[in-house]
């Protein structure tokens, strides 16, 4: 845990309310607020080792919960397949010169840019 | 539950992996399989009772880590824009005469048709 991982932020957004409020409480201000164990501790008055323990068990809990149900890696390839998608019809706009249409597949595009995924 | 609630299956895709073992066979009987209580109770060697009990059970859990998380509803509204931007794209080809462009099109709205939401 102590190169701060993206992926556990991810995974924090996907199943973060599954955990305790106070054990989510503790991984986002480590991973969401960048603060310190030590910051953490002061702010908690638990112990800078138990504010470690605790981000350890939830990290660990989060990435069983995603072990199991996948949900977070069904989410990022879907992600790829719409970046995918919205960068044909970008070429589709470049192979027309018909205005109007340009115009309506880049409607299309933001909206797909736009999507919550 | 008496009514098989296709919900409750949706929930079951989701989040299934989460129940223990035995408690996601049972409950897959029922809802994936379409045995009755009875048959259930014949196959596990489980009362009618403890059957029903123990879907109801599941069926809580898996409604609170909806509840929780919101991930089925998170895909829900993300395949019905999906599938607004692959009716746009369809009135955009019936607007064009341009062959070519037309199977382009088609070809992209066939890919946001099979993405796996």
């Amino acid at each position: 845990m102590f190169q701060k991982d993206m992926s556990i932020s991810l995974l924090l957004d996907f199943y973060g309310d599954i955990l305790s409020a106070r054990r989510r409480e503790i991984i986002e201000m480590y991973y969401n607020e960048d603060l310190s164990l030590s910051e953490i501790a002061e702010i908690t008055g638990i112990s800078r080792q138990g504010v470690r323990d605790s981000i350890k068990k939830s990290e660990k809990e989060l990435l069983q919960i995603e072990e199991s149900l996948g949900l977070v890696e069904r989410f990022r390839k879907l992600k790829a397949e719409i970046g995918s998608i919205s960068s044909d019809l970008g070429a589709i706009i470049e192979s027309t010169d018909n205005k109007e249409l340009k115009e309506k597949l880049e409607a299309e595009i933001k909206k797909l840019e736009t999507l919550d995924i």
